[in-house]
């Protein structure tokens, strides 16, 4: 027998604006549930120092995660650990959650992204064998080894600093001739020893055995090509929206299209943070859209009575 | 002697929006200044007990507003207390600071709100004799004694809740027949024994003597006139923003047009927080604005060299 149950709002997704969406739809009065499929915090929970995220000088991602996930628990918001499979729209919504129903006036999707990958030969083969996406996660296997960081964005510079107090040496393996990240951690990072950028070069084959032994980089503007032996890779050029299978307006890189209320184009369905369009992801930006979702479900519930 | 200086981005405003401008701008490597005519904090410096920012289960509002300056100045903001007399405008911009010239590249607007007034009879007689805008600051006053809150919203109902623990007697003097403020401390304020509402009413007079004595209520329903004494009022009768010596595109009610970007209408002049024009003013909102228009002014710096 499936267990019916019915909510004013379902929240897809635990990162900092779903959190915060769901503090705010609790606060309304709302019978809230916020469904995650891996752990509370999305993103941030694989950061190891934050220091922007207003109030708190430096906290470690999975710290803040918990904080404001035992903060939206407190308000009233419920939570469930599952997987949403499919949901059939309508005045009321049902959501399917590992085969299971759950009727909800409103769903806000907060879906974040995931990393992006390169796409090239030997990747899928050395996937958690040498190739990683999370250097807080799986940093601590390359304790005085060789790695590298493939990026030149805030992530992979803040990763390479955190790297290269455990690793003997970390190459930063960078497309362009100048990084994108934060100046602060850009200063930090040159200010290192044990880092060194590879500039101009591209990744364009991952070569192992059993595990990853070196990668094959392109000069993109000498053309030459060179190996590089590294015990680890971690992989830092972006990130893809987990939208795919969500039908609501997206735009073309599939980042879901949202107004100044985080409505989305369909009724009743709402989005923020990471996975809506947008020019900066940040937390403080997240949490910004995860109060406007939570207070637009509320008033959208109000007028529909 | 003017003394001159010259920075990359100069914020005016202390509150959330403009500090954490400050924490993004000075991450950026910008050359930052932050001017500030009061507290540091704005309005929320102002609000005793805050649940709502992620990250905080319950937080004082000036604690709040510490932490956050605390974390801005350690990231190399510049702090000067002082009033804002003067923009002038150009490339460069010319700022006026208390009488002394400050050349900056960009200006950032976070000037917030104040409260509104009620603009009837008696009103500027018996202003910091009875009548407040601040129970935070003035209620202790109150101790033991009778006082009438004005106004249904949020900011109403929280300080009724506050004061209910200090005076005697609070009143709620609302123009309608329910409360705009937030499901949760509507509960709360129901549940107070010492907290009574007097529904569909408005104040149309203050009396007293060397102090406020009563205040004279009509019923907009029956237009029935009657006499509420108290020892005291608070007016919360919502925001007006404080730009109306700032010469950008505002809307009707003078809150700052922003795009996307937090930019306003005038090159290299952003706006963010209170002052702009949205629909929900929360902390949440003001560093996700704050935080835009912090990596804005970077940009916008870069594209000039």
């Amino acid at each position: 027998m499936v267990k019916i149950m019915t909510y004013d709002v379902l929240i897809v997704g635990g990162g900092p604006a779903g959190l915060t969406a769901g503090i705010y739809a609790a606060r309304a009065g709302l019978k809230t549930l916020l469904v995650e499929k891996g752990l509370v915090g999305g993103q941030i929970a694989f950061t190891d120092n934050i220091e922007n995220y207003p109030g708190f000088e430096s906290i470690n991602g999975m710290e803040l995660a918990k904080k404001m996930f035992e903060q939206a628990k407190k308000q009233g918001m419920e939570y469930q650990q599952g997987t949403v499979e499919k949901i059939n729209d309508g005045l009321e919504k049902e959501v399917i959650v590992d085969g299971k129903s759950i009727k909800t006036k409103t769903v806000i999707f907060s879906v974040g992204s995931n990393p992006r990958k390169l796409g090239v030969p030997g990747e899928a083969d050395y996937e958690g064998k040498g190739i990683h996406y999370c250097a807080l996660c799986d940093g601590v296997m390359y304790k005085d080894k060789v790695v590298a960081i493939i990026g030149g964005g805030d992530a992979a510079i803040k990763e390479s600093l955190y790297l290269s107090n455990l690793a003997k040496k970390v190459y930063v393996v960078h497309r362009r001739d100048e990084l994108r990240a934060e100046k602060s951690n850009q200063k930090r990072a040159f200010a290192k020893k044990n880092i060194e950028f590879i500039w101009d070069s591209i990744v364009t084959k991952f070569v192992g055995e059993q595990f990853l032994t070196k990668l094959i980089l392109n000069n993109v503007k000498t053309n030459k090509e060179t190996e590089l032996e590294v015990d680890g890779s971690f992989t830092y050029v972006g990130y893809l929206p987990a939208t795919s299978w969500i039908n609501v307006e997206k735009d073309k890189r599939g980042y879901i299209k949202t107004d100044h209320k985080m409505s989305t184009s369909v009724k009743g369905i709402f989005a923020c943070g990471d996975c809506t369009d947008k020019d900066i992801a940040q937390i403080a930006t997240s949490v910004g859209e995860g109060a406007i979702a939570g207070t637009s479900v509320a008033e959208y519930i109000e007028e529909l009575k």
